[in-house]
Order: structure tokens, then sequence, then C-alpha cells
């Protein structure tokens, strides 16, 4: 799906299924570092008026998406506690930084880091409609997810073409090596059985 | 005004009034650095409601505060440089730190700061009120903008009163504190002569 070389495996949505408060609580925190995310890049990039545009509106709509999943919580009783390490964040960016070719400026590669993340969350919302059938407030809320993260994915890949100047193809060639290593990352968390979290 | 103990010396007033594209450049960033804060404290306490509901949308209030000037500083052909150094917000931060009466939790401190930052803002838009008279456009966004600080100001204390149980007399004492310190590193900036900066 989008990017991604391989799937979730069958394990994934099985634990998720039993664990939908964790997958709850472990959804508000990403939407929040999305948030987070997009508005550093945006900060980090104040002469590129694109990315600033783009990412201070991603930016918006994922807080807003962070509030809608923290009164959900709310409503359920559930206190958010503090986030766990995001394992598969930071093993995904080291992996990024330590894969020198084809060598791209190091915007391009956040930006490609961000389409590979909103792409993963993509395919588990997908993953997740199905375990919330019986729920229609979630069924409704992730279906509407699943289409927003696809949007962001593509966001962050126009965005990166442009921040390499305009050349696709690298930017192919490079999302094409980052998806490779973020293929092996998801095989190995899946088989260090970390579940209920979007990305682990 | 609100809780200040000195006010902006006329100097200030003077040089933001020659240079207002680089105080609207500060400015940009002003509101930037707000909204990551505001989402980090946000973040970073996920088991107190009222904070995190406030400061999420206080956040994509200074957002769109961001947007819009970002959008005032296209039209006029100024292109947004990387942040200076915020001498006057760190030095607030450690002042903070190392006041230790009264005692009071890190959060509410750091919600006391950012008070005093929105109140310090306040002022500063009042002031620049009068420098961009002959300014529609930029007189109706500081008009809106004066308000709106005095609003956040307000949310901030309003928040510390709560993340300190209740205890409104301490939070006055402790608010007693910071705006003292404030107001040395506002005249002790002065005669540095920062100039065209928000609160330099």
């Amino acid at each position: 799906m989008l990017c991604l070389k391989v799937a979730s495996d069958d394990a994934w949505i099985l634990e998720a299924a039993r664990g939908l408060e964790a997958v709850l609580a472990d959804h508000a925190h990403c939407e929040m570092k999305a948030a987070s995310n997009a508005l550093s890049l945006a900060a980090r990039h104040p002469d590129r008026p694109a990315v600033v545009r783009a990412l201070t509106d991603l930016a918006r709509e994922e807080i807003d998406h962070f509030q809608r999943v923290f009164e959900v919580l709310s409503r359920r009783g559930i206190v958010l506690g503090p986030p766990e390490v995001d394992t598969y964040a930071r093993e995904l960016r080291r992996a990024a930084a330590a894969a020198t070719k084809p060598r791209v400026e190091p915007l391009v590669d956040r930006l490609l880091v961000g389409a590979i993340i909103e792409a993963r969350s993509c395919e588990r919302f997908k993953l997740l409609l199905g375990a919330v059938s019986g729920d229609p407030e979630l069924h409704a809320f992730y279906t509407e997810l699943f289409a927003a993260e696809a949007r962001h994915y593509r966001t962050f890949v126009d965005l990166a073409v442009g921040a390499a100047g305009g050349d696709a193809a690298l930017v192919d060639a490079r999302l094409d090596v980052l998806s490779s290593l973020e293929a092996s990352i998801v095989v190995r968390l899946a088989a260090a059985a970390r579940r209920s979290t979007m990305h682990g």
C-alpha cells in the first residue's frame, strides 16, 4: 500500500483488536507527535513557503485529530498516560541517516520519513476498520483518518520533490531505499512482539 | 498592564516603528514558538485534561496567527529568515528556575512564564498600534492580537491556579515574584539596545 514493501503481520491486528484502549492511547500520542514534528519542520525552514504552508496546515489538522482522540478517550474513561518511547520512528530516522545512497538533502529525508510514517498509519487504520465494525464512532473516525493519512503521504512526497528541486526520480529512488529499511524495521519489531501501538 | 511591573521604554517603540519589517519577522517566529511551547506543555501533561484542552486550542490559534503573519510577510516580499536566539524567554525561564520562593510545581512555573510572555506581547501590540495607524491591515491585525494575548494571559493564569490545586494566593505570590524578575530582564535588555524584537 502506497510506498510500503511489507504488510503488517496478522498478529498485529489480532492483538490490536484485543487492546483497543491501548491502541487509542498510542494513537493520541502519534497525532501529537505528528503535529509537533510538522511544526518543527516548518519552523526550521522559514525560507521555504511551500513547506511552511503545507506543514502548518498539517499541524493544525493533526492537533484537531489529537483533540478528537483525546475526547474519545475521555468519554470512555481512559486517562492518557505518558507516551512510550517511539522505537519505530527513532529507528526509521536512524536508518535513514545511515543510508547514504542516493544522497539527498536532510530536509528531503525528513519529509520522506514523514511520508512513510503516514503510509504505515494509513495501512493500520485500514486494518483497524475491520476490528471496530461494531463501534460506529471509531469506525467513522478511522474511515476519515485512513483517507487523511493517504492525503498526508502525498503532501510529504510532493514537498520532498519540491525540496529536491523537482527531481522526482531522485525522490522515488530515495523513497524506495527508505521503504525497504522501514519494511525491515516493521518485521523486526513484529518479531519482538510489540503490540497495541500504531507502528510497533 | 496585566501582571507587568515595568512599561517598555519609549526607545523600543521608536525603533520598532522604524523597523516594522524586522518586527513582523520576529512576530512570526514568536507565534511559532508559542504554538510549539503550548503543544509541548500539553504533550508532557496528558493526564491533565484542562491543560491538554486549553493548550491544544491555544496552539491551533497560534498556528493560525503564524500563518497570517507569514502571508503578510509574503505579500510584502519579505523572506522569513531563521529565528534569532530568544534571549528574553531564555532568561525568563532561567530566572524562574533559580527563584525558589514561594515553591511551586514546575508546571505552574511554565504556565506562569507563558502568562508573562503573553502579557508583554499584549503591551507591545498596544504600543505598536500607534506605530501602524497608517497601515489598515496591520492596525486591524494588531488590534485583534492585542485582545488575543490578553485572553491567553488569563488562560495561562487560570491553568496555573488549577495546576496548583486551586491555590490562587500561591499563584498570585509566585506571579508577583516572576513579574519582578521579568521587569529586570526587560530593563536589562533595553539597556543592551536589542530592538525590533517583540520582547527584547
